[in-house]
């Protein structure tokens, strides 16, 4: 199709001189001021409407995610922000390019996870015995091959992540802890027997996990993360705005600048 | 505060080993499963609860802002898909790059135009002829400088567009039709007296004064409209995974390039 | 021109099965091995070959903006590898949204100021007293209208950039001292009768005034900032894959974090 | 580190009042005039000054990689320049994005697997037998483990790039034809033998090969093509300014556009 005759299909908006639709639904009448901006976010990424329960699980997830205080990505955001105030855009899209493998990836690493131990067995335990023990040959063959377990410890909260058991409580009240969550759960349980120390479930990995039960693209997982993050970096914007730290901290940084003499890169060093 | 003894302050995240806070609520327990995604929003950015009505209006802006089918910024996100498919971020941050002046600035510009003509007032006007005399003043000061009156026409929806009537109902089921929208509706209501002919009150113009109505930062309008399009822009990605469009948009394009002499830049062409 | 009939024309690059053409040259044969980079990216931006004494102010100009140490687009750059370490090309992107109007924009505003001032004459002024004259009113003007002229002024180099005699030096002995460079040099003989005190010419007001006597496209001298950039940012990634410092600034910026009650948004602060 | 106290240890860019230092040089006198742009940004990347053949070979590489028409980065750049035309920045921040592992990677990873085979072994081969016999047996290795070798065929250039035999002569007249180019040519000599066609030695990967060969860091070998396609990008948007194409790119897929009814994602489409 390089001449455009079949055209380019889609799902999303659309427009004609009277009507706007939006996943096949009228935008004004159906969507606007009936559906809630979390719930069009699903809807958008799964293209079917998520019900109630899942929309207030997908929103807790958000909730999560949405800021931690002084991040890379925060900081990052005002700083670009002080350097170039005319362009939010260029701030927003700064802040969010941090959210890839290490701050923001271990959601979605949790999930394709979580998915490759299930997808490769036929069916799920059908028991809490049965998830413990899939959960401990899965913690087993981590260990064995050297890898770290997805989603397990956290730097700060070392007894326990206060968003995880809120989330599995909330996907329970829902009817919505399904196998993901359930392995997880379970890692939990056993992880100790195999690794001699008990560390807690993070709130990144739980949230992967319960999105990965409302069935949302795993692909996507990242892309959700950065849907909060979007709105924690405006909340960001708007705190720079009323008292603005970017430039004192940017002052801070420089004036802990210590010159040095270069120190040839040699192959050695970085081709190992 | 170069030697950060004052710290940095911040009402927004923070966390210590067992609790995470955010805007001064315990994240877990008050937040998540609570506070919808939208109504989270609205608060990182005023940093005050809204309202279930101050809630919907805002929400209603996002649907109506989110997603508008194959605009620049949904194809700059797919093509750097495509190019780049390892790097989520990267391509929605891509996408974001687009918000700027031309295609999501209208939200902003409008909200921006209508205070500052509301500001320039002891009072607002008592009733809906006080309003129609200040929206004919404003759109004739606006034709004498030779300027646009923002928010006010489009290239497709030349005789209404359809969120413009709903988002003013919206808000005055919520008892949220302030200053900003009056004065929008009063320059759609007066402006074929001063223009000769009869323009839409456009979609992202009903929501810069919607927003603005709100008391939402005016600086950050257009930040709402970039998250807003994320989720449109997240929505594009999902499609593009199931049924790729990107490659045959890119083969388009390029087969019909037109190798040309090289046309040097002079002096005269660019400085003019 | 909605279906591609017409093509899209452009000098730039071509391909066919055996041969590839830049600008019309033969990439192999004619470019690689022949053109330096400077040389090209001048070429690439102004669609005709520059003369070696325009690459040498053009390469002078490039290193003058290359890197300045910790600033804002450093330290952007440095904590979005760190947090995305996957994606190079997210933490080259992330610095240079910061180059925008504040901290990269004097170059541009520069440039287009003096040639504004310029094009409103006929003829450029025949000596030093003419320029003087000419710089005179330009100065009172700009201070009658309460704005600063940029270009003017260094918050470290208080006593004179270092930058500025030499590549008026460098110019100079390349005969491309043109009228902005003249009129520019004016400014700083003249400017301390107007404003009671001696400020510097700074290096990225030279720049822009030399790369606006080289021709090149006003609306583009943010580019060639941008350009320098991106080599100074590559040397600052190189220096944090050998010797990291992100991750300890960003632990600085949290760990001096003081959490403090969200303080609401009002109209008022917001939209004054 | 986290407070500051040993500060931030760097060989770039430094100043005081009277002196602007950058890579221990003096830049004004040392560095502006004297250097040429390619020859600054080898030696900010590996903080030493490359010789005159090593910025002839690395020079070559850049040309080689800057534009080549209308790929994705350039039609991203000129997108988001048409709807966000007051950011320069974010144009060219986001035709970077694209420049992930699919467009932009072949360059790193050609570099990285010649390196990793030649890690693998003591000595280099003596002479092109002993080049041939280790290609040969790298090439049945990937074979067999059923991937695919860097650097090796076009989807154009069918009977040879022109780039692979013009930086080959190039590096071979600097005295820098190395053991990374040596066996990047052993493979094109000795491939048919074990593939059973003949496939070009792609330009992107002989590039890799070459700046593998200078001794630069591996994890920066993305970084310099996106350098070099900085200046590409940069020609793009000076002819989009001078000759607009990207309002027609964006209304021929826009007109093309084909509304379809939402198709649900499912679990089993997206988690396969």
């Amino acid at each position: 199709m390089t001449d455009g005759t079949d055209g380019y299909p889609t799902a999303l908006g659309a427009a004609d001189r009277t009507r706007i639709t939006l996943l096949g639904q009228d935008l004004a009448e159906d969507i606007m001021g009936s559906v809630g901006f979390g719930e069009l976010a699903f809807w958008l990424a799964a293209q079917r409407r998520p019900t109630p329960g899942e929309t207030r699980v997908f929103e807790a997830v958000l909730a999560a995610l949405a800021d931690h205080g002084f991040t890379p990505t925060a900081i990052v955001t005002r700083l670009t922000y002080l350097s170039a105030p005319d362009s939010i855009q260029g701030a927003l899209a700064a802040g969010l390019l941090g959210g890839g493998s290490r701050f923001l990836g271990v959601t979605e690493d949790t999930g394709a996870f979580l998915h490759a131990v299930l997808a490769a067995r036929d069916d799920p335990p059908a028991d809490e015995a049965g998830w413990d023990a899939l959960a401990l040959e899965t913690v087993r063959a981590r260990r064995e091959a050297g890898q770290f377990v997805p989603g397990l410890g956290h730097h700060l909260h070392k007894d326990g992540d206060p968003r995880t058991p809120r989330l599995m409580r909330i996907a329970t009240e829902e009817g919505l802890f399904g196998p993901h969550l359930s392995l997880f759960a379970a890692i939990g349980r056993v992880h100790p027997r195999v690794l001699g120390r008990t560390l807690p479930l993070n709130g990144a990995g739980v949230c992967g996990a319960a999105l990965a039960d409302l069935g949302l693209p795993l692909a996507l997982l990242r892309g959700f993360a950065l849907l909060a993050r979007t709105a924690g970096l405006i909340g960001q914007l708007a705190e720079e705005m009323r008292s603005p730290v970017a430039r004192d901290i940017f002052l801070a940084v420089d004036s802990h600048n210590r010159p040095v003499p270069p120190q040839p890169d040699t192959n050695g060093g970085s081709h190992g």
